[in-house]
C-alpha cells in the first residue's frame, strides 16, 4: 500500500525517462522494478538515487559485485525493510548466491545482532588497541 | 563505563578457563578482548556466545573470512555498537580489508541505509518477480 | 493482522466514548481512525495517548502545525511504522504538504540516515564546540 | 575513539582542499567540523557527501532552513548518533531554534517514538482513506 | 510474502525430522510453526536456532515463563519484527498473560521508547553512581 | 557531553521544585538522578515526563515492579540509549535481580534480537492461528 503516488506515465517525463533509460542500459534489461516507478514523483530525488547506486552498486571497485550485494542485503534485513529484503535478496541470488551463502548472510548477521546488543547492555569498554590513532 | 562487573580473576573459573584458552588457540595470539572479559560474568553466556561466533566466523565456510567481517561490520554500525564497530574494524583490517575497501564498505552501508528509508517512506509494494515461490 | 482485540462497541464504555468524542471536536470530523479503535482495547492507554498527542500536536505552539507534522513523519520512517508512515502523510498533506515537500522530507530523511551511519561507523569524536555548557 | 584514520594533512589532497574552501565558501566560516576532516579519508565519499548535503541543506528550496534542521535533528535522535545530535543542535540554535522550541522537538520526537511502537505492537490496520491511489 | 524457500517436504531431511520432533515433544503439541519451517532450508541454521530457543526459553530457570516471554515480546516490538509480535504475542497469551497486562506492557515499551530518546536527544551523563566497578 | 543546558538552580523554578519533591517523597530518596535535571530545561517537560514514568512504573499494577523493571531494560538495550541501560541495570538491582537473572535477560534479549532478524531476513508469513479476531 503505497504512501506516495507514483506517475502513471513516467516517462513522458524527459528526465525520468532518460534514467530508466540508463537503468535498462546498466542492467541490459527492460525490467524497471517498483522503488525506480515510485521515486519518480520527484525527478530530482529519482536521478540522484539512481545516479549514487549506479556509482556504488554497479562500477568495478576494490570488491566484488556479490560481496557488495551480500553487505548491502545485511543492512536492509537490520533496517526492516520489506521491499529492500526482497530486492537484494533478488539480486544477490542473480549475481551467484547459493542458498548455502543466503543461509550464513543469515547466520552472521543474527549473531552480530545479538553481539551487538550484548556489548551495548554491557556497555563494554573499548579495547585501547582497537583505536586508530592520528596518522 | 561498564554496566556489568566481570570477575576480576576469571580464568579461575574453569569453564571461563576452557573458553579463554580455546580462545587463544583458535585465534592464535594470546590477546582476549573485553566482550569475552565481560561475558564472563555468566559462564554459560560466555560458552555458548563463543561456541557460537566460532562456528560462524572461524569455520571455513562458503564466504571467505574478510566477506564475513564486512558483512559482521556493516551490522555493527546499523546497530550502532561503538565497541562492535571498533573490534570489528580491527578485525576487517587483520583480515586484509584496505582503506580504500573500508571507505566502500561505508558508501554501501550509507547508501542502503538512505534507499531503506526512502522504500519504507514511499512504502513501495513487492515487485511479483521478487517473490519466492514454494518448492 | 491486528495482535491486539479492538473493542467490538467502543463507545459502550464511557472513558472510551469521552476521547472519542473528544478526538472529533478536536478534529472537527467525524472520522476516527484505527490507532485509537485499537488503543481502546485499554481505556487508560487510549486516555493517557490522546492527552499527550492533543497537547502535543493539537496545541498551539512555537511550532507551526505543518512543521510539527513533518518532523512527526521523518521519526515514523525511521521506526518504519507502516500504519504511523500512511497516517502521518495524510496529515501532513492535510495540514498543507505539497508534493515538492513531501520529496524534500524524503530527501533529508535519507540523507540524515546516510550521514548518521557514516559518523558512527567512523566513531567521530564530538567537536568541542558543539558542547553546550553548564549555565 | 575513532575508528578510521583521518589524514594528517587534508588538504595537501587537491580534492579534499576543494571541498573545504566550499564548505568555508558556503557557510562563510573558517571552521571545518570533524564529519569532514574524517569523510576525508576517502577523497570520493568526502565528494559525494558534501555536494548532497551542500545540495539538500544549503540550497533554497520549499522548506525552510530551520524546519530542514530540525528534520535532520529528528532523525539523528531516532538514529542515536551522537556526533549528529551535538552537530544538528548547534546547527539549529545557529538557525534560531529557541529553548522552547528544542523542548518542542524532543516532545515530538519521544511522542512519535511511543506512538510508532503502540502501533507496532498492535499491529494496526492502515484505515483505507489513507492509502495513495495510483494517479 | 517470503524472501526464502521453505522446503516442500521439510520432515524428509532426518536433521529437520528431530528438530520438529523435538519441538512436538518440548511444547506437547503438534502444530510447527511458520518460523521453524522457513528455517528448515538450512539444516544448520534451524538446529542451532532451535537448542538456543530451547536452552533460554523452555528451561526452568531463574526467571518465571511468563517474564521471559513478557521480554521477548518487548523486544520484539522495537524490532518492528511482524511475525515476532504476533508469535510471542501468542505465546504470552497462552502463558498467562492477560489484556490488562498486556496493556502494561505496551505502556512499559513506549515509556521506555519516549524516554530511550529523550536521554538520547540529551546526552545525559551518566551518575557516577550507576557505574558499576571492578570487584 | 551534554547536548542542551540543564538549569544551574533548577528547584527555583517552583514547578521543577515540586516535581523534584514529589520524585524524592516517591522514592523515599534525596537522589535526583541526571535525566530529571536535565529535563528540567523546560518545565512542561518535566512534569509530563514524571507524571509518566510514575504511574506506569510507580503505581501497583498487574505486574510487579521487577518484571515491569526488566521489560524497561530490554527496551533501553535494544534502543542503545547508553544512559538508560545504566540507569535500569541499577534500578533493576535495587529491585532484587540477581546477576544470573541479568545474564538471563541478555540472553533473552539477544536470543530476540536474533530470531527478529532471521524471521525479518526470510519474511516469515504469519500463522493465521496468531492473528486476533474482532471480538
Amino acid at each position: 500500500m503505497p504512501a506516495v503516488q507514483p506517475p502513471k506515465d513516467p516517462e513522458s517525463d524527459p528526465r525520468v525517462k532518460a534514467v530508466f533509460d540508463d537503468i535498462r542500459a546498466t542492467r541490459n534489461s527492460d525490467f524497471i522494478n517498483n522503488i525506480w516507478r515510485y521515486l519518480a514523483f520527484d525527478a530530482d530525488l529519482l536521478e540522484r538515487t539512481w545516479e549514487e547506486v549506479k556509482a556504488v552498486m554497479a562500477t568495478p571497485s576494490d570488491l566484488d559485485p556479490l560481496t557488495k550485494e551480500l553487505i548491502y542485503l545485511a543492512v536492509s534485513i537490520i533496517n526492516n525493510c520489506e521491499y529492500c529484503v526482497h530486492s537484494h535478496s533478488a539480486a544477490a541470488r542473480a549475481k551467484g548466491m547459493t542458498a548455502a551463502q543466503h543461509a550464513e548472510v543469515l547466520k552472521i548477521v543474527s549473531l552480530a545482532a545479538k553481539t551487538n546488543h550484548l556489548s551495548n547492555a554491557m556497555q563494554v569498554p573499548v579495547d585501547p588497541v582497537f583505536i586508530v590513532g592520528e596518522e
